[in-house]
C-alpha cells in the first residue's frame, strides 16, 4: 500500500476521528501526471476550490498542493512520466456529531500511484459498456463535485465488475443517463454532440470540461441535453471521457452496437492536439 | 480524542487507504447506552445487517460487537450508566478505484463516548427547530440506511448551528419534509399521527421504529404520509425522535408556534413505559 503526504509529512494512517471517515466530510481530485506535469491542473484546482467554498473549507495553497503531488510520487518511487495523484481534503479530526465541533484545520492528503496505460484497442475499436441498476439520487446540493460521498459509484462499479464491462452509465432518479461510474458520457446524433446536464447529480469531470471548451474553440458546440436508455438505439456514436484515459469510443451498450465513427475520431484528433496524447491513435 | 476498538485492538488511527475514508464505503450506528445496556440493540443490529447485505459486507458477529461496545467504553473510562457508542463498519483498506480491489476484510471500529443528558426543559416545554435550505438528494439506493455518506447532514447541521436552533428539518428534492439532521419527525393533525415515508431518502431511525411499533401495540396507528413546510401552520402538534434523546416536543419552527399538547404527552408516557426513561417527565 502506498504512503501518503499529509500536511507535508509522510504518513500511512489518519485519525479515526477524521470527519472524512466519519461522515465523508471532504473532497478529492484524481490528477493525471503526464511527462512530469499534472494534466488539467487548473481545472482540478478550480473544482477543488469550488468544493472548498461550498463545504466551508479554506482552499489550500495550490503551490503546496503541487509540491505535495511530486513529493507523493517521489516517496512512492513512482516516475512522473505517467502516473496518477490523488488529493483528498477533509474537514479534519473533530468531535462526534454532524456539526464541525472541535475541528482545528482541514486534513490534506496526497497520494502518488502508478497508472496503467489503457490498451490501444480501446481507443481504436471502442469499449463495451452497460447501464447500471444503481441510480444517482437526484437534487444533490453537491451535484458536479467530487465529494468523499461516493457510495453510489461504488455500488454501480460493482455491477460493472460483475458484467466485466469497461464502464457503466448511471441514471438519475428520473431515468436520465447522467454519467459513468468514473467517466462522463457524450452522445452523437444527426451531427450534434450532447452531454447530460449535471446540475442535479453526477460529477462534472475535468476532461468533460476540457472537451467542451476545446471543441468550442474549434467551432464545435456541445448541447446539454438529457438522453435516456431507450434513446441509445437511435444514436450514431457515443464516447466516454475521464481525466486519466482522455476519450474512448463506445462500441456496445446492452443490445446496442456502434462502429467507431467520424465524429468520435474528430473529437479525439482535436484532443490529441490539446494535451491529451492518449487520443493520438 | 477518544480511542477506538478496531477488530479487538485499541487504536487511534486507521489506514488512509481505508475505503471508509476514500469513498464513504461503509455504515455506522450510534447506540444509546443506558444503565449498562445498549438501548434498542436489536433494531440497531437489524439496520446494520440490512446495510451490510446491501453493501456486500459480511455482518460482524453481534456478540463481538456488543463486547466491543463495552470494551470501548471501558478503554475511554466512560461509565455505562449513560453513554453513547458508535459502531463503524467500512469495506476495509484496498487499492485505488471504486471497485473493491485488494480488500481483505471489513474494518470494524467501535468508539465509546460520554453523552450529555438533554435538559428537562426540552422535554417539558419543547424545542425550537427550523427548516434547512440543504435538501436531501432523492431516489437514493441507500435510503433509510446510516451510511458513511453524510455530507447532506453535515451541511444542514451547519445551518442549524448558525441559527442556534435545536434541530433542522430537511426536505427532499420535491419539497417534502423528510427528517431532521439527526432525528426523525412526527406530525399530529386532527388526532392522527404521521411520519414521512423514507423510501427515497432520509435515515430510518431506530427510535422512529420503536415509536411506530410501541404505539401500534398500544392501539395507536401511525400514517406514512408526506408533509411540506406550508402544512406546518395547520398542524396541532409535532415531535422529534432519535436514539439518544428519545422524544422531544417541538414548540416552534420558523413563524409557527405550538403548545406541547396531549398527543405528544401520550406518546412520551407510552415510551417512558417502554424503555425510554428520558420521556418520563
Amino acid at each position: 500500500m502506498a504512503d501518503w503526504i499529509c500536511n507535508g509529512k509522510v504518513v500511512e494512517t489518519i485519525s479515526i476521528n477524521d470527519r472524512g471517515l466519519q461522515y465523508g466530510d471532504g473532497l478529492f481530485e484524481t490528477v493525471a501526471i503526464r511527462d512530469g506535469e499534472p494534466r488539467l491542473w487548473a481545472y482540478h484546482m478550480e473544482r477543488l476550490s469550488k468544493g472548498c467554498e461550498l463545504l466551508g473549507f479554506t482552499m489550500p495553497s495550490k503551490k503546496e498542493l503541487l509540491e505535495g503531488v511530486f513529493e507523493a510520487l517521489a516517496t512512492n518511487g513512482v516516475p512522473s512520466t505517467y502516473a496518477v495523484a490523488k488529493i483528498i481534503i477533509s474537514a479534519g479530526a473533530g468531535k462526534r456529531g454532524y456539526a464541525r465541533g472541535g475541528v482545528e484545520s482541514p486534513t490534506v492528503l496526497i497520494g502518488g500511484f502508478e497508472s496503467e496505460r489503457p490498451s490501444a484497442d480501446a481507443y481504436r475499436d471502442g469499449v463495451g459498456i452497460m447501464v447500471c441498476k444503481t441510480r444517482l439520487a437526484t437534487g444533490s446540493a453537491f451535484a458536479g463535485l467530487k465529494t468523499l460521498n461516493r457510495l453510489e459509484q461504488v455500488a454501480a462499479q460493482s455491477e460493472v465488475k460483475e458484467e466485466d464491462a469497461y464502464e457503466g452509465l448511471t441514471m438519475d432518479a428520473d431515468g436520465n443517463l447522467i454519467c459513468g461510474t468514473m467517466s462522463n458520457v457524450f452522445f452523437i446524433k444527426d451531427n450534434c454532440i450532447s452531454t447530460p446536464p449535471l446540475d442535479r447529480c453526477g460529477v462534472a469531470g475535468v476532461m468533460r470540461r476540457h472537451i467542451i471548451e476545446t471543441l468550442h474553440e474549434n467551432g464545435i458546440q456541445i448541447d446539454f441535453r438529457h438522453t435516456n436508455p431507450s434513446d441509445l438505439s437511435s444514436l450514431d456514436e457515443l464516447f466516454l471521457s475521464n481525466s486519466q484515459f482522455g476519450v474512448v469510443p463506445v462500441n456496445k451498450c446492452g443490445d446496442n452496437a456502434w462502429q467507431v465513427g467520424e465524429h468520435v475520431r474528430t473529437v479525439m484528433a482535436i484532443l490529441a492536439n490539446n494535451g491529451v496524447d492518449e487520443c493520438r491513435q
